[in-house]
């Protein structure tokens, strides 16, 4: 029997905002893994999850996954390797019929690393027993602290990474909600683009909701310049 | 002392999706108000809570919402005239200092009728404390039920009413996901649409995501002509 992988959203931040579901299986589970810290969530979900289940006696792997970005080939094949060797060890223990928990801040479905895993680790075995639980994910959250509904009604809601920001008037012709993740080091571009097309006032600028050091800014011209943390967003309505 | 209002979601189904803070708040308040039973997801969100939290000795409140469509002008007044008793009798329990949860089905910033309220309460209180606490969506529990990343990366996600199904094959020049909300009224037209933009082979149909009759259907085809359920969606991956 192959044990089941449960790919575990733990939420943006706050502990608290784990589910029911999410504190059961953790507290079931005898191995858990988290990606390595290459990005800031990584530790950050395991920070999340041992302010309400005891990890002591459970096997921690930190896991390296693929990066986008690399220096070299040599680099490349590096990171390739690594890459591999993670599938491996994950496979390899849900093999000997061990559950485990991959988690993951905010919900698994929203920009999780853990779909990269999954491509491979179907490629490898179609019929692993695999389980998503969801979690509160970053954009609700940041939203709920901003008092502001992401759609109501009629009214059509767009997702888009900061990249994307040239497009931004054209988008918000046809979409009532803007959400742009990932602002952090992009945010002045942001800044100018929302200027130029009158939409600044209209913006919303939210950082880690719902922990302790959150930030919900009204007037986001006021951030113009500032380093802004990683886990940032900008929504704009209409 | 101003009661404070807590806006609570509660997740599309399962009480297990339910939230530590979610069940805290819904613990310790004196009163729950839930919209009355003229959506479906009215006795939902209550029936959800109740298996998770005991509700005796708490008052309940089923309160009126505003509809959209209206019969007659008699009708419309007759329903306004319930939804000013709505507003009157919330904020009559906050001014005496009572705590109140407003429960929703899903997440509160993922169309739910609280906005309604929460615009009006703050015409007539704008220093009323409110606190909204995120549920679990029905977008992201469909989407992991259906075992696929909403985004990766880059990738751009949409969400719309089903109403705009004529422009499925434009928003999916823009974007990577669409997601597709209240399907079930109008589905043989939005399967219609995506066989004419060759795209029906790359739509996931979920309804009651992770309740005990959910749906996922990968053909959906062969639901052309069924009855479907009020809590359905369609998600098209390009």
């Amino acid at each position: 029997m192959t044990g089941t992988l449960y790919v575990i959203g733990v939420g943006p931040g706050d502990p608290e905002q784990l589910t029911l579901k999410a504190v059961r299986i953790l507290k079931t589970v005898k191995c858990v893994c988290v990606p390595k810290g290459r990005e800031e969530g990584s530790s950050m979900a395991l920070n999340i999850v041992k302010k309400v289940v005891d990890l002591d006696g459970k096997e921690i792997i930190e896991a390296h996954f693929p990066m986008r970005k690399t220096k070299t080939p040599a680099h490349a094949c590096e990171l390739d390797t690594k890459w591999n060797e993670t599938v491996e060890t994950v496979l390899g223990i849900l093999n000997k019929g061990t559950d485990m928990a991959f988690i993951t801040i905010g919900d698994p479905t929203i920009y999780s690393t853990f779909f990269y895993l999954y491509d491979r680790l179907l490629e490898l075995n179609p019929l692993l027993p695999v389980e998503i639980v969801p979690g509160i994910s970053s954009i609700t959250a940041s939203a709920a602290r901003a008092k502001i509904s992401l759609g109501l009604a009629d009214e059509k809601i767009a997702v888009l990474p900061a990249t994307y920001v040239h497009n931004i008037g054209m988008v918000l012709e046809h979409f009532d909600t803007v959400v742009l993740m990932k602002v952090h080091k992009v945010f002045d571009k942001i800044l100018a683009e929302l200027d130029a097309a009158g939409l600044a006032g209209k913006a919303f600028f939210i950082s880690r909701a719902g922990m302790h050091d959150e930030e919900v800014v009204r007037n986001i011209s006021s951030l113009k310049g500032k380093e802004l943390n990683y886990f940032s967003m900008v929504i704009i309505k209409k």
